[in-house]
């Protein structure tokens, strides 16, 4: 099936400058990217493990497969450059799973403009599975880490948070465009993507950074399908909150920044997205939740924690 | 399982100049690549397709992901500089299999100055799969590809063929010090590692430059594991070529060149590999096995088809 496929996939691609040689060869040559800039991220998703099939069809499949690795692009304020893709695809329905898996995949990276430049296709008799390796371009400003948050940040999010399993987890958008924006108008410390829920990438954001952090939890952006989810239980707004503080796969950014920064980015007309400052970063460590009136107690961080 | 497993590869992995932010960041910064002289590759293992446990261990596993990148990159005349690594483990033994996996992996990064840069680590119910995407840079010649052959190019090899599968698929030494050395000191046109066999592979490099070949059959270099396994059959002789011609996972370096330099080559006391020429490029599309006296009969090209 493969010398198949890649004669459809060698069609189908885009031609690209960055990347001059054929699929064919054994690797490929990026051209243009700035000494020094360079990042790269992989991540793979098993059916089973990350999506359900037919729940989930094989071209949403393909496009969250980079659109993940795009949001650990934008978590560190990088324009994306090029992807590799590698493939299990179930015997049976391997060419149909393929191409459907990259129709979707390739939307994507043409909305990105990432130049999809090799990769592996095999067939076995297990589930689908696919990885991707995205390498990204950094600004001069330097990347954003996890490790640079300071005590008297404000902490923000891009947007509203929960229930992402349930609704936009397979089409979501890697805040690509907003990351290197934001970076280079704002003196953003520390950034990162929420995959694993607010409480515990904050927390590890946090733990990288040597600090603590307090929540105000009546600012957190709740999304509607947190609402939704919530809906039936004895106190909506409570659980509610619950899905905002701790379900994964929002993909939102989670950034700190001087408060008068921040007080400016939430303000900011040309910024589309619905940002909100959630808390501030303390030298103690630690989550903490403080209401209005400076009342705190201590927050533990759950979320979706890997096997 | 997937913290405890990074505080460990976070101790264990040595650190490296070229990757200077920590494992738990979104992407990895690599710093000192060259402008223009980036090459991408990925490869992925499946257990069932490409391996058997317990034949293969996980770490030979671990170590055999990582060189099928490094001949791709060998194959190009790349040095090697960072690879990330997406593995999803069975669940029972995932935390055991992963370190056996790295412990594999990290001697042959460490042989060959590769630096570990990220990844993805995720337990399943499914079989072991291990995905490599590996970074080189490549040298002010250019890159290695399979299109550049010339009709007149004598055709190289750089090591004994055949029977690898049954012997050492696993355990191959990429030619990656000696690629970039033999570009280095001689006019390499065309280039290519052997992983589905002589024949295959050979027919795919002269497709890509839209030419031909002539195989001396009686030049080329048959394995000790070759004649092994053809030791029992009515023809010994025969049935080893036709392993060495038709064998998958060699992963030694296919080259063209002009025939005075490869003339050369093959006398060179500071080339240690047993190089041998196997025949010539000719305009004409087609494979030919060509005798002594010059008699010539077509070649069907044969070897390990990907499913």
């Amino acid at each position: 099936m493969e010398l198949d496929f890649l004669r459809w996939l060698d069609e189908r691609l885009p031609r690209d400058p960055r990347a001059p040689l054929k699929l064919d060869d054994d690797a490929a040559q990026l051209l243009g990217l700035p000494p020094d800039r360079c990042v790269l991220t992989s991540d793979l998703l098993a059916e089973g493990v990350h999506f359900s099939l037919p729940e989930a069809t094989p071209a949403r499949v393909g496009r969250k497969a980079l659109a993940v690795n795009l949001s650990d692009l934008a978590a560190m304020a990088a324009r994306p450059v090029a992807a590799t893709v590698s493939i299990l695809l179930p015997r049976g329905s391997a060419n149909e799973t393929a191409r459907d898996c990259y129709e979707g995949l390739l939307a994507l990276a043409e909305q990105y403009e990432v130049a999809i430049v090799g990769g592996d296709t095999n067939v076995w008799d297990g589930p689908l599975v696919i990885s991707v390796t995205a390498i990204g371009e950094i600004t001069g400003r330097g990347p954003l880490t996890r490790s640079a948050a300071q005590p008297g940040d404000a902490i923000l999010v891009t947007g509203p948070l929960g229930g992402s399993r349930e609704a936009g987890h397979l089409d979501f958008q890697p805040r690509v465009h907003e990351a290197t924006d934001l970076h280079e108008r704002y003196q953003l410390h520390a950034g990162m993507d929420i995959s694993d829920g607010l409480l515990l990438d904050l927390s590890r954001m946090m733990a990288a950074s040597g600090c603590g952090a307090e929540l105000r939890l009546d600012q957190v952006p709740i999304s509607d399908a947190a609402f939704r989810l919530a809906c039936c239980v004895t106190n909506p707004r409570a659980a509610a909150l619950e899905h905002a503080l701790s379900d994964g796969e929002d993909f939102e950014l989670l950034l700190t920044l001087p408060p008068q920064d921040a007080e400016q980015l939430v303000r900011d007309p040309a910024v589309t997205l619905s940002c909100a400052i959630v808390g501030q970063v303390i030298s103690e460590p630690g989550l903490w939740a403080v209401d209005p009136k400076g009342q705190r107690r201590p927050l533990r961080p759950a979320g979706y924690e890997h096997d």
